[in-house]
Formats: C-alpha cells, sequence, structure tokens
C-alpha cells in the first residue's frame, strides 16, 4: 500500500491549475491516495515579504511564466487563456473545496472552477460561479455555499493555511509524500514515483 | 537541420549544474546543436532588485531547495554535496568558459569545475582550481588562465552578461532556442524538444 499524497493548491495559482487538471486521473493510475489540501496562498506569500504575486512583482519572471503556461499546457493537451486578472481571489470557492475535501465531487468541483479561471476568465470568487460548478454534483448547491460562508468554515480554512505554513510549504501548488515536500507543477511525477518508490 | 540550443548558465548556481553535467550528451543524442553562453548571474540578480541568492533571501525556499537538489541530483545519478559557500564566486572559471565557448575542450572543462563546486566544496574562483581543470584539455594552461584576466576578456563576460538581460533572461539556468526562453533545468527536454519540433 503506497502512502498518500497531499495535495496542496489555490485556485487563483496557475501553475496549480496545470497540477490540478491531471492529478486525479495521475495518481490513481499510480495506484497512490490523494487527500486534497486546499490553502490560501495569498497569506503564506504576504508573510514571505511579497506584497503581490511574484510574478507580477518581477516583470521578466512575469514575462515568462505566461508564455511557460501556454507550453505547458499545450504539452499536457489542456486549454489555457491568461486570465484578465492575476492573482484572482478565490476565498469563496476555496472554502468550498475545504468542505469538498473528503467528497467525491471534489476533483471535477475543482476543475470546474480552475477553468472557469484559467480557460473562460470569470471571477471565481462569486456565488453564481461557484453554484454553477457545484450543479449536478451535489443535491444542494445553495446549501453547501451557505455552508462555505460559515464562521466554523472560515477558521478551518484559516487554520489548513497556518498549517501549510508550518509544514514549510511557501508557493503552490506543493507536495507532499511522508513528510517530504515537492514544489510546483514540474515535481508532480517525482511526487508519485516517491510515493510508489518509497525513495527520491 | 534543427536550430541550435543556447545554454545560458553560471558555475554559482546549483541548477546549472544538473542541467550542465547532462546538456553534451542530450543535445547531442536529439541532434541538436549547442551553444554554450556563460554569463554571471549575479549582476542580474542585483538588477532584479535581489541582494543575496534568492535561496539565501528566503529561508523556506532554500531549505527546499537543498533537499530537491539532492532528490534531482540522485534520480539524474549525479554526485551531489550541499557547498558550504554558496554562492559561490565564479568570476574567473566563468571567464575561462567565455575563451572556451567555441573550443573542443569546453564541455569537460565546465564538468570539471561543476564537480569541484557541487561535489568536492572547492573555491573554484581559484588559480589552481581551474589550472588543474584545464590540465590535459589545453597545451597551455597557465596562457589560458593569463588570457581570461585580460580587461579584453573582462569586458566580453560583462557584455555576455548584459546581452543575457536584454534577451529577458531573469536566472540560471536559461535555455533559448529560435528565440524562444525556457527557465530552469527542469525545462531543458522541453527545450530540446522544441529545437527537433520547431514548436512547444
Amino acid at each position: 500500500m503506497h502512502p498518500p499524497i497531499e495535495f496542496w493548491f489555490e485556485f487563483g495559482s496557475n501553475y496549480s491549475y496545470l497540477s490540478l487538471m491531471r492529478i486525479e486521473q495521475a495518481a490513481s493510475r499510480a495506484g497512490v491516495p490523494l487527500r486534497w489540501k486546499p490553502f490560501l496562498l495569498g497569506p503564506i506569500l504576504r508573510a514571505l515579504g511579497h506584497q503581490d504575486s511574484p510574478f507580477n512583482e518581477q516583470k521578466e519572471k512575469g514575462d515568462y511564466v505566461w508564455r511557460d503556461m501556454a507550453r505547458r499546457a499545450a504539452k499536457y493537451g489542456l486549454p489555457f487563456q491568461r486570465p484578465s486578472v492575476f492573482p484572482r481571489r478565490a476565498v469563496l470557492p476555496m472554502r468550498v473545496a475545504l468542505l469538498g475535501a473528503d467528497q467525491p465531487w471534489m476533483g471535477e468541483f475543482c476543475r470546474r472552477i480552475m477553468l472557469q479561471n484559467w480557460v473562460h476568465d470569470c471571477d471565481i470568487d462569486h456565488d453564481g460561479v461557484v453554484l454553477a460548478a457545484l450543479d449536478g454534483l451535489v443535491i444542494d448547491p445553495a446549501a453547501i455555499v451557505a455552508q462555505a460562508g460559515a464562521e466554523h468554515t472560515k477558521a478551518l480554512l484559516r487554520a489548513q493555511t497556518e498549517q501549510a505554513r508550518a509544514r514549510g510549504i511557501f508557493g503552490a501548488p506543493s507536495l507532499i509524500v511522508d513528510g517530504e515536500l515537492f514544489w510546483g507543477d514540474d515535481r508532480l511525477d517525482d511526487a508519485l514515483d516517491y510515493a510508489q518508490a518509497g525513495r527520491p
């Protein structure tokens, strides 16, 4: 039995998009249990001294990242359109993802939200978009959205973000297998290999 | 005939080590001509507002990078020992690399210098180490080292570093194929694929 892979992600993170669209199938193919770990990247980056996304703070790196995203998406066969707003606030869908982390609808919900941001350029921090993403996946989307706004859920997402920081996470996506941290979409395969083999 | 791959690197850059040890063989296997492009990473990072390596400035990222390096080196079958000094000054061997860029001894010289830094923890910005790395590769190592110290060579390395900046390079290693920039050791295969296929 392989150890699980923890997938720490944020809907506003572009490289999280590339991993999120692939990870459920990739983990299943590898026979590695998947643990969804939504967290807020903003507070982590601010604690590290960033005022904005590092891709906005450094023009050279930013220019590169959007070119890299287009190439990588093409390589994976994923659609991609640079959004008009970056980074996009995603607190509401992140809270829903926290509620759904152990539910069978989690993967499909997350992929729908990601496509809204990274292909359809929609404001994903919006009731209507989140309700649409839940449509057909749960019996009562409105009840889930209401639960997402409860103080208890807000506190849980803050706590999970704090846990990310305590685990040494400094960016997204991050993957943790058996306490071993892997950072970035380009380490997804390494993390799955590690889970399969129990070694780097 | 495939377009050449330009390999922009610096001996003091840890991810440059991983690429440099592999690139001559990888490019040859892919049938892609290799252009060596040594440049100084320090002035590029300072121009972007860094006072030190980003891996030293952010403790979390730094801790991660050394773990990542050990895993990646193991994956590639390369020896690796975290150096006691990082980033290590490498101006003298970089100047020699500039002189050797079109010479048949370039690859072997660069691999020897990299191993001195990333495995043997030696001060590579030192005449003795550079002379030893040239030993057996050129007829007169001392003449090359003398030429490396000439004003003309110094100016050429500054100019090549300025060219890196003008081309949008913000880190090392970087790869350029047909004007397309790829950043990082984990994009080496993508860059070679691009050269082979003429597309991302």
